[in-house]
């Protein structure tokens, strides 16, 4: 019955090499690391370590309940005071994955009233976010501010949010926020922007949205995930306290959904303190990434990640299979999950790493790209 | 803008006495709980408590990047293997939430090709997968099994999967697995089983599908939560092979989420040996429940909640402050989290609880009931 209906599938994807298959990983595998999102290199930070052990003990091992039950902790409110005040906003409401805060957001803001105008290239979870919204959903070019213009000054909905990222995964490249929260303002719509890729990278750690001076503004609405820069597991959304409370009653992938655990919070909160006692760890992203980029004669990258493009999915496969043999861990980005269809070797800067395992990395990375080429 | 739009939407709430609001509880506030879900009494056993711990020092605080990238541990797997052999099932796949579960196995099985037929009493995140999944989404009365092979038999899609869940919430009743699994058969469909509140508690901790006889068909799939008896976090889809691999390559909400984080797992993988080695918890909790439900006088739970119908939220509202002035820390379900409208107090039996703390428990809460009736 499944089989039937599956393993054709499977075959398909097999016969276009766009098979995923999981690999488990060894707790120390004695690899320089280019695939995690650890960017600011705390996943094993002994401070962080030590924090969500000691959640464990004094919390328990899950929070137990939806939010609204039981499953809200006065941990769970110390990390969204100190999430809300690094970020520059009001209010902050902690979901437990950064994929359940996107549907969350959207979809309390979505229905018939409302008008969703997406940016291409936004993240998988926004575009379901949209699929599950009720929305009429506008798909506007790449960063194409004028689109998004037209599309908001057309509309009959009297609600409209433009969904965007401010440092896209796979390009590397940022949005234009303060043009796209002009012409939000203009037309009476929310500007979303989800700073996965941007909270401890960009402005100094502090996000994209607020380098540009747009955290706190009324029409401005954030969302960060807490599993990479914060080495943790979950999302939250920062915005003034009116959206706060809407989603404590509209969310429906928060108030259905158990708290994110103690030991996560814990950690992002941890990993939070570290970013600012150690304001310099951004730095140290952007300067990886510079290295690496520069010895694969790609582009700079405005984050943490340096997409380097490929022949196709089977020479990218080979290549990260190289890598991996020679002590470098790379991830890769290959159809469905690339924007334009052309697979990447995805090579993620971390601020933990020695300028001796970057040169190796550098070396063992651009030797793959050649022998595959 | 925001506050115009929404303020507006939070008084019409407030006006009916339906707003809700977060309350952070403290570490160890010496109440009675009947609140959380932690139906095993495991979130603060010692064995788990050190699992998690040593799991963040071994592994670290997340799992650093998406499951296909360098997301999957040895832990994770090990996770697997365990809940499947547990649940008599072939395989298991680990998401970071029991919501995201289910949004990646309906989704992943859904498309135009498929028929979902969904009980209407399903959980939330059931009926947000099957809004997300661009199927035709047909609702059948609950646990009516004629409407169930009415509409399967006059559909057109080739594919078709029923939804339910073995022990529903807030009815506390079971669906008729034989009949349905036997139905779907019947009809080339897929029967689809959410056991969150069946794990750990029903079939003598197995499930109603193990229970059933059930586990290991190739058209029976089931779901999970790590987050009540398994006193975690995280979701898993349980199933043949062919669909593990399939949700591999096509779950979007795996695929595109960051891997649950170690101690989760580790604390999960901790509960389910201790299930295992005292087998008697899940008796524990249906002789409190039984208990709890007689002195309420309502009918005996299937499951671990018991539910209380009120005169309206209010009253539920006030019900539960005077427990909790009490020292009793109750739930309760208000619309829209009642298919049927009726506001409950939610009562959680648990394995953990003390003869004392249950007798406590019970003259409480049938004081505060008599107090708002």
């Amino acid at each position: 019955m499944l089989e039937d209906w599956l393993a054709p599938k499977a075959a398909a994807l097999e016969a276009r090499g766009l098979t995923r298959r999981l690999v488990a990983r060894a707790a120390d595998g004695g690899l320089i690391d280019l695939a995690g999102n650890d960017y600011l290199g705390l996943a094993r930070d002994p401070r962080v370590v030590t924090a969500a052990a000691d959640a464990v003990r004094t919390w328990g091992t899950g929070a137990t309940a939806s939010r609204l039950v039981t499953g809200t902790t006065e941990l769970h409110e110390e990390l969204e005071s100190a999430l809300a005040a690094y970020a520059g906003q009001e209010s902050a409401l902690v979901f437990s994955s950064g994929y359940l805060a996107n549907l969350g957001v959207v979809t309390a803001l979505g229905g018939p009233g409302t008008l969703l105008v997406s940016d291409e290239h936004v993240h998988a979870s926004l575009v379901d976010a949209g699929r599950l919204a009720r929305s009429r959903v506008e798909i506007v070019p790449h960063n194409d501010v004028d689109a998004v213009e037209k599309v908001l000054a057309e509309r009959n909905e009297p609600h409209a949010v433009v969904m965007t990222e401010s440092v896209f995964s796979v390009l590397s490249d940022e949005a234009p926020l303060l043009e796209l929260a002009a012409v939000a303002r203009a037309h009476n719509a929310v500007l979303l922007v989800d700073e996965a890729h941007g909270l401890g990278v960009s402005g100094n750690g502090h996000g994209s949205v607020h380098a540009a001076g747009l955290a706190g503004l009324e029409h401005v609405v954030v969302t960060m995930t807490l599993s990479k820069s914060l080495a943790s597991q979950g999302g939250v959304v920062l915005g003034p306290s009116v959206l706060r409370e809407h989603l404590v009653n509209r969310a429906r992938p928060f108030i259905y959904d158990t708290g994110l655990n103690p030991a996560a919070c814990a950690a992002a909160l941890a990993a939070l303190e570290v970013l600012q006692v150690e304001p310099d760890r951004p730095a140290a992203i952007h300067a990886a990434a510079a290295r690496l980029a520069a010895a694969c004669e790609v582009p700079p990258s405005r984050g943490a990640v340096v997409s380097v493009p490929m022949p196709g999915p089977r020479e990218t496969v080979r290549a990260a299979e190289l890598c991996l043999r020679n002590g470098v861990r790379v991830g890769s980005f290959r159809p469905p999950s690339v924007p334009d269809g052309i697979s990447r070797l995805r090579l993620t800067a971390h601020a933990g790493l020695s300028a001796a395992d970057l040169d190796r990395a550098c070396a063992v990375v651009v030797d793959a790209i050649g022998a595959v080429s």
